[in-house]
């Protein structure tokens, strides 16, 4: 490990109006210069959500009445992502700022839990209160753009802060997983257009990330190896499906691809989450990261809607097995046409994808970065 | 048994121009007079999609690479389901019909399958051949109008006739699950407006099938009952979210539900697919699901979008624990917004609903039918 991994991020702590913590992050010679919040906000609800547990599935499902009445597509010149540096009109408020983190308003999850979730969802039809975490992470204080468009030294302090906040929210009691992500355009239903993705703090491990952990255990047991290195080089060997190969990370389309637009990216060595990365790999990862966003953006005339998320996992008994990985996934499966989870996918799980994972991989290949 | 449910519906079967089945139900006094399809199509593509394995999650995704060119919202006078007198304008060459079923000219799955597949996905990155069956059910010959807008005979004859598909393709080697289900509206993705529903006969057990099977093994280990009777027993008893109950059938919004509307409909005795039902209760599932669709669509000022499903289950020792059940869900949270999935849910599988159960149960309760 270099000695500039070693060096700890130190955002700055800062509290909104009603009690939620912001944090700044800020590039190399800068530094945030908050103001005080003067909004008149209303004491945060804490009517907490409810987790259920749907016992036909075995998994919890969040029920988030509050959620209705999130800000919905604010017009630009009200936009609270934007600095604010009056203190009167933003969830920012500050002159400007690189990156900031703050506590989602309209949260799904919220506040601590006192004790761990029952694994079987306890006495049948009494919810659960819905406690964990639900951050904002603002990518820049321009409303415009996206990752794609950041320069790369910004990219890295997303990155940084996305590090940051699993460090932090790991070490939290009741949060089971962290879950750092971006929903980006119009056809994936995002309200606010200024540049920016989310961290949850689940309080149970995910329907997904707990069947990956299952595949990953019966695969050590009936092979003796680790199920997403097996993965990773099979498809470096294959090739076809590969698009950008560097020496710490791989970038490719997976053979089973559910989704008309798929890309995932590992690490060439097996490493769980963000922790385990040395500096030379973070900035590895976030220039893949970056390019395979800015070839996805190229497929077609507009920018590409899509859900970029990455995939961690604990260093503990349960989740060795897992293997940190990123995926991006896009709905569009034409210039013009989207693919609509209906029927199959929504009641059966059953997904049908229209795209060959082949064909797809092809064509970003030959895309410019 | 009454002697009117032991009588075989015996529909008219027909034959397109490029070999494809059609079948024509008719109501009591009616008889199809099919004409011949004199359409020149091109021979059916002999090319099958690929199922192809996820080993991170264990699951088989379909590859349909030749779906891409289907039929997109045509105009209402070349809507290729209402009848064709000519045999030159429609995949229903008659002049007249009540309910039709046809292959699916654009189909994810078609084909039979030879050899079963292999449970753990076989050779990794090889894909199978994607056999199986997909169908459309014509609801009747009206180019406007719904399901829910059906007299209840003409209802009747369409669950007559997913229970005729239901015995024929069950039958059929290499089908694994047959799946009746409607999805309706542009919000769903669908690109023909005239009614009709889709039948999928797939060659593996789905994702949701296979959780729910092993939830139910899970829970007669654990409890000695079935998993499917205690919920409807105690859904019953809470009431809360009971918007229906009749002799025979239950419509509930579940305890766990995923979707901002989600109806589930049991029968109150324990069946495990629609061939199990007598005369009667046949009769009254009709009469409940249709309710239950006039109900769905007086919640909003425009007629709901939504996806209507049949879970079925065979009478074997894998399948012995599940019990038949219709569930319709819809993405509408308010007359004016969509739930979308984005990645809490399409990657993680963790859903979020803002709607509570039992505020649309009441909410259900409350609307004429």
């Amino acid at each position: 490990m270099t000695a500039r991994s070693m060096r700890q991020t130190t955002p700055t702590r800062w509290v909104l109006a009603d009690g939620r913590e912001l944090l700044f992050f800020d590039l190399p010679g800068r530094r945030c210069a908050p103001v005080r919040d003067r909004r008149p906000l209303p004491p945060r609800d804490t009517a907490q959500s409810e987790l259920r547990f749907d016992r036909t599935t075995g998994e919890w499902v969040i029920i988030a009445a509050l959620r209705q009445d999130r800000t919905y597509k604010p017009p630009a010149d009200q936009c609270p992502l934007c600095p604010g540096p009056s203190g009167l009109t933003s969830e920012i408020p500050a002159p400007d700022y690189d990156v900031a983190v703050f506590e989602n308003r309209f949260a799904s999850l919220s506040g601590s839990g006192d004790t761990p979730l029952p694994e079987s969802g306890g006495p049948p039809l009494v919810p659960r209160p819905g406690h964990g975490r639900c951050e904002v992470v603002c990518f820049s204080s321009a409303h415009t753009g996206s990752f794609a468009d950041l320069p790369l030294p910004h990219a890295r302090l997303v990155v940084e802060a996305w590090r940051h906040r699993t460090r932090d929210l790991s070490a939290r009691p009741g949060i089971e997983q962290v879950f750092c992500f971006e929903n980006r355009g119009d056809e994936i239903g995002v309200t606010l257009t200024h540049p920016h993705g989310q961290i949850y703090g689940y309080p149970y491990l995910t329907p997904h990330t707990a069947a990956t952990l299952r595949q990953a255990a019966a695969h050590r047991a009936a092979h003796g190896t680790n199920l997403f290195a097996d993965i990773l080089e099979r498809e470096t060997a294959a090739g076809k499906r590969v698009i950008e190969r560097t020496e710490t990370f791989t970038a490719f389309v997976p053979f089973a691809a559910r989704w008309p637009v798929e890309v995932h990216i590992y690490p060439n060595r097996p490493v769980h989450n963000l922790l385990d990365l040395d500096a030379a790999e973070l900035d590895d990862f976030t220039a893949l990261y970056h390019t395979v966003l800015r070839r996805l953006d190229r497929l077609y005339p507009e920018p590409l809607p899509y859900m970029a998320a990455l995939h961690q996992y604990r260093d503990t008994d349960a989740q060795r097995e897992g293997r940190f990985h990123a995926q991006v996934i896009s709905t569009r499966r034409s210039a013009t046409k989207l693919k609509y989870l209906a029927s199959s996918e929504s009641v059966m799980g059953a997904f049908i994808n229209d795209v060959t994972p082949e064909a797809l991989a092809a064509t970003l290949r030959g895309l410019a970065t």
